[in-house]
C-alpha cells in the first residue's frame, strides 16, 4: 500500500495511502483546533463552529451541503475534540470528485447570522442532553478540576452561558486564525488514485489562507491528586473517575502506555476486570491512555451501586499501587500486545479505519508508518520499557473524582451538582 | 468471495465465506433465542445466561475463558436481543484452531450456583444502570405498552424482580431448550479455509444435543395508535418513540422498508431533519425499520426541549400523514438508495461485519446473498414497490410514547415513572 504526501504553496498538506483491493475510499479534512484551542469568552465555539460548516457556503445552500453527500450515497460526519476538528466521508470510488468538493466547500461557510442564531439553539439544547448523562457530567467536571486553568480543561460543548452569549463576529474570529490552510491536513485511504486526488484537492484548496497558527500552552500537566465528590441525588449509580499523568502523543512511552493500558484495564481479562468486574464488586472498571498533543493523561473510569463505592475506590487503588510496584505479570504483558496487534490489523482493514490512523499519525508526530512498522514498534516494547513507563509516568498518583446519590464518601462531603434544568 | 454450507447430522449449521486478501477472519455463533423466547418468569433469562457463558465450563474456568480469548489476541464479545444470542470474536488468521475451540467450548457453560449468585448481582446492577438512561427506559415501557402480551415486548434486561428471584435451575432448563444444535448458526468471514473450519467445527461441536426447537408466537403484530405520556422529574429533556407494523424480516417488502426509512428519517439529509433537526426544533428526529422474525416494526425517535414536544410531535405527523399519501419524492428515493449501496459495500468490507451479515441473512431468511446480489436487490426497488408498502404498512398509525419532565401533554397527564432506587 504506498504512501503519498504533498504539501500545498499555501501549506494545506495531504496524504494518502491507497489500496486497490478496497471497494470505496475515505477522505477526511482534520483541522488541528479544539477546545484546548480557546479562549474562556470562546468556549464551545469550535464545536458550534463545527455544526456552522454543514449550514452552507458561498456556493452552496444548507441544502445542498447535505443533498450533495447525499447524492453520492456518502457516509459523512464530523467530530470536534479538545484539540482535533475533523470532517470525513466514505463513499464508493467514483464519486472522489464530488466527495472532495462537497468537503472543501463545507470548510469555507458563509456564518450566515440567522443560521449562527438558529443552530445556537441546537447546541444549547445539545448541552442539556449531555447533562442528562451522568457519565458527561462527571468527566466534564473532572477535566476542569484535573486540568485547571490548562487549556486540556476546557469543555468541548462550552457552558449555556458561554455559548450563550458568543456571537458571530467571535465565531467568525476564531474561523480565520485556527483554519488557515497550514493548520490542515487532508487524508485518504482506500480505492483512489493518487495523482487524482492532489488535482481535486488543488482546485478546491489552493487559495485558501495561509496564516500564523499554533498552539498556546502545549506544557506537560500532572493535575493534584485529590478526592472529589459531587452528588446529584437523582442519579442511581455511582461514577468514579481516576486522572493522572501520562506521556504526550508524539512520545515513544506511549507505545508502553497503550500496553499498560490494557493489561491493566482493558474492558475484559485485566487486572481491574478480574479484581472488580468478574467478581461483581462493578459494573465497570477501565484503565485507558489518552494520547494528548504536549501532554497525556491516564485514567481509570468505575461505576458501581453506590454503597460499594468506598470499598471498589480502595481496591483500584490496591491495584494501581501493585501495578507500580511490582509491574504487569509477563502473561499480563503477553496478552495485551497481542490484543493491541489484532486491533491494528483489524482497523487497518477499512479505509475508514486505515484513513483516520494515517491523519492523526500524521498531526501528532508528522510521520507515516505503513500497518507492518506500526505492528513492529508494539512489538518491540519490552518489560523493561512497562518499568522506565511507571518510573517517568507513576499510575498511583491520581485525582479521584466520583458522582452519584452519595451526600458523603471517605469523609468528604459532596458538592451538589444540579441540573442545568 | 466463495461461500460455502455445511450442516452437522445434530442440525449445527456452518456457513462461510472466504476472502483471501483479508488481513483477520471472524467467527460468530448465533444461537436463535432472545427475550421473546421467555416465558414471564424467565424474564431476563437470555440475557443473564449469555453472561454465565464466560464463567466457565467443564474444560475451562471462567479465567481461562477469558485468558484464552487474550493469548491469541481476540476482539470478542456477546450481545443478547430480543431473538438472538451472538457470540463473535475476530483473530488473525492463524489464530482460527484456538478461537472455534474457546467459542463452542464457552456455549457448554457449567452454571455454577456460586457463580450464578454473583453475576446475578452484576446484572441487577446493570438494570439499574439502564435505568439512568432516559432513552433506554422510555424504549422499555414503549415495547411493553405497543406490544401488550406478545412476546416481542418482553425486555431483553428483565425487571429488578423477575432476575432476583430467578433460579438456576430455571435457567438451565432454559439452556437446555434452546442452546439445542439444531437452533445454532456458526458463521465465519474473512481469511481462512473452509475445509479446515468445518472440520473444527465438526471436532468441538458434534456431541451437542437435537432438540424440539422453535418459537411461539410468530404472528405478525400491529399494537394499537395512542398517546401515553411517562413523567420523570429528573430529566430535562422530553424523549418520544413513535412505533407502527412492519413487515417482518423475511418479507421482500423489507428493501422497500429500509429505502423509506432513510429517505424519511436519516438522522442527516432526510425529510425529518430537514423540517425538525436542521431549524433547530429537535436535537434529533429518526425514522428506523427494525426487522424481526415473523414481525417487524417502523418507529420514529424524538429528543427536544420540553417545551416544544407539542409542535415537535404534531410536525411529525403531519410529515408521517405526508409521505403516506404522496409517497417520496424521486430525488429522496434516489438518494436513500445511494446511501443503502455504499452502506451495504462499507460494511462488506470488515470480516467482522460480513459475518454478521451472512449469519442474519441465513437465520432469517435461509439463503445466502453475495454483495453484489443484496446491492442488487436494493437497487431494483421502484417507487411502485414504495407505494405498495405504504399500502401494506402504513406509517401514519402509530402508538407514541412521550418519556420527560412534562407531567402533561395534549391533555394527557403522565403517568410517574420513578426511578428504581
Amino acid at each position: 500500500m504506498p504512501f503519498h504526501s504533498y504539501r500545498l504553496p499555501n501549506g494545506l498538506q495531504i496524504i494518502g495511502e491507497t489500496s486497490p483491493a478496497a471497494r470505496s475510499v475515505a477522505v477526511g479534512f482534520f483541522v488541528k483546533t479544539g477546545a484546548r484551542d480557546e479562549t474562556a469568552v470562546e468556549a464551545g465555539v469550535s464545536h458550534f463552529l463545527e455544526h456552522m460548516m454543514f449550514k452552507g457556503t458561498a456556493r452552496r445552500t444548507a441544502e445542498q451541503v447535505n443533498l450533495d453527500f447525499d447524492r453520492i450515497g456518502a457516509s459523512n460526519n464530523a467530530s470536534t475534540s479538545e484539540e482535533n476538528t475533523v470532517y470525513y466521508a466514505a463513499v464508493l470510488p467514483e464519486y472522489l470528485p464530488q466527495v472532495v468538493d462537497v468537503l472543501a466547500d463545507m470548510l469555507r461557510p458563509s456564518l450566515r447570522q440567522d443560521d449562527f442564531d438558529t443552530e445556537k439553539k441546537v447546541i444549547l439544547e445539545e448541552i442539556k442532553l449531555y447533562d442528562d448523562q451522568p457519565d458527561s457530567v462527571m468527566a466534564d467536571h473532572a477535566r476542569r478540576l484535573y486540568y485547571k486553568s490548562h487549556p486540556l480543561g476546557n469543555s468541548v460543548l462550552g457552558t449555556l452561558e458561554s455559548v450563550g452569549a458568543l456571537t458571530r463576529d467571535q465565531m467568525y474570529a476564531y474561523f480565520s486564525r485556527r483554519y488557515a490552510a497550514n493548520n490542515i491536513v487532508v487524508s485518504a485511504a482506500g480505492n483512489f488514485d493518487w495523482q487524482q486526488f492532489v488535482d481535486l484537492v488543488t482546485k478546491a484548496c489552493s487559495e485558501w489562507n495561509t496564516d500564523v497558527v499554533g498552539r498556546d500552552n502545549r506544557t506537560e500537566w500532572a493535575g493534584e491528586p485529590g478526592f472529589h465528590l459531587l452528588t446529584r441525588e437523582t442519579v442511581q449509580q455511582q461514577y468514579a473517575l481516576f486522572v493522572g499523568g501520562g506521556p504526550p502523543a508524539d512520545s515513544n512511552m506511549r507505545y508502553a502506555a497503550d500496553v499498560l493500558a490494557l493489561a491493566v484495564g482493558d474492558y475484559t481479562g485485566s487486572r481491574l476486570y478480574w479484581e472488580l468486574v468478574d467478581p461483581g464488586h462493578a459494573e465497570s472498571a477501565d484503565f485507558g491512555y489518552a494520547e494528548n498533543d504536549g501532554s497525556g493523561a491516564i485514567f481509570v473510569s468505575l461505576t458501581c451501586e453506590p454503597e460499594g463505592t468506598a470499598e471498589n475506590l480502595e481496591r483500584v487503588e490496591k491495584i494501581l499501587k501493585e501495578v507500580q510496584r511490582n509491574g504487569i505479570t509477563d502473561e499480563e504483558f503477553q496478552q495485551a500486545k497481542n490484543k493491541i496487534l489484532s486491533r491494528i490489523v483489524r482497523r487497518s482493514e477499512r479505509p475508514m479505519g486505515r484513513m483516520m490512523a494515517l491523519a492523526s499519525m500524521w498531526t501528532y508526530t508528522g510521520e507515516y508508518r505503513d500497518v507492518d512498522t506500526e505492528v513492529a514498534r508494539f512489538d518491540a516494547v519490552t518489560q523493561a520499557d512497562i518499568r522506565a513507563y511507571l518510573d517517568a509516568y507513576p499510575i498511583d498518583r491520581n485525582m479521584v473524582v466520583s458522582l452519584g446519590p452519595l451526600k458523603e464518601l471517605n469523609g468528604v462531603t459532596g458538592t451538589a451538582v444540579p441540573s442545568l434544568g
